[in-house]
């Protein structure tokens, strides 16, 4: 995420309680009742609060895009329904995931720890956010969860040029008792999309194997990408295979729709699509080694650390969250109007 | 998996009943009873039949001389259980992991059935084999697989430099009634450690990026890899990520060994070391659209393929097992000379 984490040219500093009341205040202007509001701005103020602008404040613009153009519902009730022992569903009611996500987060860990391992497949949701902070809350009630979810065709297919599959990311949270969880979240592509489109925003290349442009060459522009060409998957067709069953796990299996069959009804408001989110929890207390398990995933993160140069997935961003609550974020004046302008209504 | 796909040099050409008879006559003849020698036989035969020479008689030497130095069991006889509502074990008694796995699959597929999704511990199993049987099995009876394997540090984390990580497969199965599945299995390191292997008996070169020299310099020659270098994880830091995912897996999880941990067991004798397996299977017909899934996922998989250069995964081995049964697998007359001598004890 090399351009995610670079300083906006021209910042403005809000504290987080300002960050969440700005992005609650924006919501409902456009449309959004308080629970919604509410939910939403949880996971762009985690964001902020990480250093993450890519799922920060930048995001709000989209979501309220897609409020205002009855895309997405506002006023959604999620509805949880367990329809297997190990199955969680819920019904998203057309709004943006963080509520859905919520509602199906205690059924979720209930089935977890009464089965040893449970699924959850959100229905009819709108997600716009990363992924790290369902399976974040899944590792913290002493879980390993797992988050997949699609969005639009961006990623064209190993040896292929016609985008096919969305920047798909995959979550994998491991809970550390006692301290912060290890978390990873990553596009499949080889680029988040958030972070293209903020270098096209800042003037920033991006690196080659990000993306090709209109006639399918490479390219470190990042608007030539956005506008016409496509993003590649990491690793080759390794990745792509990994942007495929994300496809298959968020589409087929749960019922939902495939990137592309995202785009075909999608109104191009520029907010998220509509889409689906497959999830497990798997509880390590339930696996065979339920007095040893977590004191021995230590060791492996030990191991790693005496490799100088070597980080655990999520340590910048949780050393970045213990600094944000003095310092506060950083968003760029450009973007702070463009918010303050929403939130008038 | 490039240079596992060339042609050896001076084959000799095998039925596949011969190579299963071989391989059997090997096995037997280093210790093993009939019942594992014939369970090992078969993924080897199942290789040998997809032409995936780096998982087929080329690994019997391994597997005979972990027979013969002690390491492995010859005559285990794994017993499984259910731990949990969703969570099967099998504890694979020190033998090969094929048995383990046949031991656990029926458990595991009748869990999953019944609750929508279930996970399989292995413990106290030496595997050597690709990880596509078993996802495959999985899928063939309906059901999504996941399988994860560590092995022995051969793979640097992203930015360091002293190997921590297995190669880690991970491999994903998808059910397509009346088809062959969708398969993929994938090591976390840029290429499989058994076709590095196969490209230094057969005096190829690797690609760069596969691995460092014991400098840490790229190279493109595979014994500088094998000895005293290090293989490099696919997609850097992402492929990296998904490597310490499959170690917490296979190692923490499920209570068994991180690919460290086993190497410091290890006899060196070359065949496989200890350490666990992790497998999870999902029962569509459980996940909200019982009637669509299988038809919805054809949607895909057409769109996919409208894209010339696009192929599925595992696609290449489907084709190749419609030619073995007439053409018959070809193995270096170097290796079969090995084989004829293991076999007579």
């Amino acid at each position: 995420m090399p351009s995610g984490h670079q300083p906006p040219k021209d910042p403005i500093t809000l504290t987080i309680e300002e960050v969440h009341a700005l992005a609650t205040r924006c919501l409902m202007a456009s449309g959004a009742d308080a629970e919604n509001a509410r939910a939403v701005a949880d996971t762009v103020t985690a964001a902020e609060r990480d250093i993450c602008a890519s799922h920060g404040l930048f995001r709000i613009p989209g979501y309220c895009a897609s409020l205002k153009s009855g895309k997405a519902n506002g006023n959604a009730r999620p509805m949880a329904s367990q329809i297997a022992p190990s199955v969680v569903r819920v019904d998203g009611d057309g709004g943006f995931a963080p509520l859905a996500i919520e509602v199906g987060r205690a059924p979720l860990i209930e089935a977890a720890r009464a089965q040893g391992v449970a699924s959850l497949a959100i229905n009819d949701i709108h997600h716009f956010a990363a992924l790290w902070p369902e399976t974040q809350a899944l590792a913290e009630a002493g879980l390993v969860g797992f988050a997949f979810t699609a969005a639009l065709p961006y990623v064209v297919s190993a040896g292929g040029r016609t985008p096919i599959f969305g920047t798909n990311p995959m979550s994998f949270a491991w809970p550390r008792p006692g301290k912060d969880p290890m978390v990873f979240d990553q596009a499949s592509s080889t680029l988040a999309r958030g972070d293209i489109q903020i270098a096209r925003r800042d003037g920033h290349s991006v690196p080659l194997g990000t993306g090709v442009d209109t006639d399918g060459k490479d390219t470190t522009d990042p608007a030539a990408i956005l506008d016409g060409g496509a993003q590649l998957p990491f690793g080759g067709y390794k990745g792509s295979a990994i942007a495929m069953m994300v496809e298959l796990l968020t589409g087929a299996l749960i019922g939902d729709k495939f990137s592309f069959e995202a785009q075909a009804v999608d109104n191009g408001d520029g907010g998220p699509p509509k889409g689906g989110e497959f999830m497990l929890a798997i509880d390590p207390a339930r696996h065979g080694d339920a007095e040893g398990w977590a004191a021995h995933a230590e060791l492996l993160f030990e191991r790693m650390l005496q490799d100088e140069g070597v980080r655990l997935p999520a340590d910048r961003r949780h050393a970045n969250r213990k600094l944000t609550p003095t310092q506060g974020a950083q968003i760029p004046a450009s973007l702070h109007e463009t918010l303050a302008g929403l939130a008038e209504g």
